[in-house]
């Protein structure tokens, strides 16, 4: 990461943010389904059958599937960059529109800033629920291995200074955030949802920055959302930036992924991409956000070693892009002096400032015009 | 229904809705989580073992179901009574908040005219998927049924003068709005999370129309989150009105039961429930909201008969309500020369007029200040 890139990103961050009593003004807002597939029965649906709610008789009829859903607003005096926002394991949309504490979500104070805003719930997950796949849910009570794998603390107790309130009620939100997947867990359907969302979202909001430039949108991922969008800015050119907030997986040219990383919560592993397929990172300002309680040697706790290794291979990740002419920008806060952020970070108690510090690298890099 | 009542109703709705040209100015804006249970597994969480993502070791861990997830907006100068919307069968919050041809939905008509709206996603469906349920969920081919049920036509045929777009992409839109339910079909559950919703919207914003008056909500309910809204009104005395479109299901005080109304989709029965707890609804203003095409005498046709049987049951029920002593109107919209509307009228072409007509309606129940 290059110094100076650190320094005005700083500069610019201690400058305050939109004031939470200030009016949200915006365009208009909506959803839409992006991408998906219809499952069409053979034969001729009869409209004068009927066997029961629970029991259609299928023959004729379609049931489409594997779309994903996305919420969108438009803010007044909207800038050329509209952020589509991607979430990662666990959970839908919602991590990025509200705050387990009742702040304003992450999306809403970039809105506050002019960016139109558009989250995404892929496919099986949220309200995007209709799949292809037929998936059994059950209760899986899971919730204390979540809080130290996404460093909230060992659970029960929180890390010192962590940028989450430590009362029950914000904990309780927290963990109601959580969906179940009911996708076939398939990489492919994933990126085809993406990839119809970034075409639509360019095609509403996303304006030309230069004269010869088509419609862009930048893609701000989170977790296990990262790595579905290294491969939808490979796949769609509309990609014009990628935000990415602790991403759990990456992607090297081939021939120069790094070694995997073992640690206590399973092995990283880079995955490799035709050189030409790479060379597509190079040409987009990347930027990545880690939080902090991510040690540097092997210890024996969860939620340290999973971000552990994925941290270290976010820095062999960045120095590929930029050896091959790329800009990417690893921005780990707890350098920057940003401490107590966990793996959920647009919404820790700091989500405002994280959101000025966004802000000012789409500054830096000319999208927020 | 009071002939009085119609014409306030008619000239007000003639007077323009807010342009969609217009900004749409909000104060805030969020998600929360309401209500719900939390499983807990006994022992005690081991920080130091790790199973594997798939299969944790539940010992000691804890598992949060059953909650709703509310989405709500608070506009510029907000009205006193906040609108709490209850989507029905076979989808989540979606239809309150999006049109399927890409209009604004019908929560955001509503947020044009100052009202605060809370949009629910119940137990079980769309981002509040996390339930105590055991659920397994197959792609059943439906949608040819769901075209007829809920009014669209006769598939592949739309009615004639319908007020849905016959474009492929709006009904495409229509479908991926719909999203399985992973819940236990309890309807206790269903109510616990809608009363929680109550009380958290009463405590944001629900303020006082009167000095002696607690602060409370308008429940706007739609087809199978009418029956659930009915219930919600005698359990909650924070609920200070409810506006249901098309409702599904009623109640009626214990003796004075209909007679059960079969029909070619099974037998409307109303629900009785003991006399004090009927009284309440005679003490909040109601109005229902019917849409086009549904006939008077028996036919073969799917859409009609299910609405036949559960409109004659709904003039009944505000028979019931007056005859006690109650506000209760039945507006069947093509008795006031609006016409083509579906089972989804809340996002039909002519919503605007739609919002309107509610507009009126609460402003002459004095809910608009």
């Amino acid at each position: 990461m290059k110094k100076t890139a650190i320094l005005l990103v700083l500069l610019t961050a201690i400058s305050t943010g939109a004031l939470a009593s200030e009016k949200l003004t915006l365009e208009t807002q909506g959803h839409f389904a992006a991408g998906g597939i219809t499952i069409q029965r053979e034969g001729t649906y009869d409209n004068s059958k009927f066997a029961g709610w629970a029991t259609p008789i299928e023959q004729g009829q379609s049931y489409r599937a594997d779309h994903a859903i996305v919420s969108y607003q438009i803010p007044a005096k909207a800038k050329n960059a509209p952020l589509l926002f991607i979430h990662g394991y666990g959970g839908s949309g919602l991590c990025w529109e509200m705050t387990p504490d009742g702040r304003e979500g992450f999306s809403t104070l970039m809105l506050r800033k002019h960016y139109p805003a558009y989250v995404i719930d892929l496919p099986g997950r949220g309200r995007a629920g209709k799949t292809s796949a037929t998936t059994t849910v059950t209760p899986k009570a899971d919730e204390m291995l979540w809080f130290d794998i996404w460093r909230l603390g060992e659970y029960p107790n929180y890390h010192n200074d962590v940028q989450f309130p430590k009362d029950a009620e914000t904990l309780n939100q927290f963990f109601r955030e959580m969906t179940p997947d009911l996708s076939a867990h398939n990489m492919k359907t994933d990126l085809a949802a993406i990839s119809a969302a970034i075409d639509k979202t360019a095609a509403m909001t996303g304006r030309t920055l230069h004269a010869k430039d088509p419609a862009g949108v930048v893609l701000v991922t989170h977790s296990a959302g990262g790595f579905p969008g290294w491969l939808s800015a490979i796949g769609n050119s509309k990609v014009k930036a990628v935000a990415s907030y602790e991403p759990g997986g990456y992607v090297f040219p081939e021939g120069e992924v790094p070694e995997p990383m073992p640690s206590l919560t399973g092995t990283a592993s880079g995955v490799p991409v035709p050189m030409e397929q790479f060379k597509r990172l190079t040409e987009i300002p990347i930027v990545m956000y880690f939080g902090d309680y991510i040690p540097e040697e092997v210890t024996d706790k969860l939620g340290g070693e999973n971000w552990r290794v994925r941290l270290q291979m976010a820095r062999k990740f960045a120095d590929a892009i930029n050896r091959h002419g790329g800009n990417a920008t690893l921005v780990e806060l707890p350098k920057l002096g940003i401490k107590g952020n966990t793996h959920f970070l647009m919404s820790d108690l700091n989500n405002g400032q994280l959101a000025d510090l966004f802000d000012a690298w789409l500054k830096g890099q000319k999208l927020d015009k």
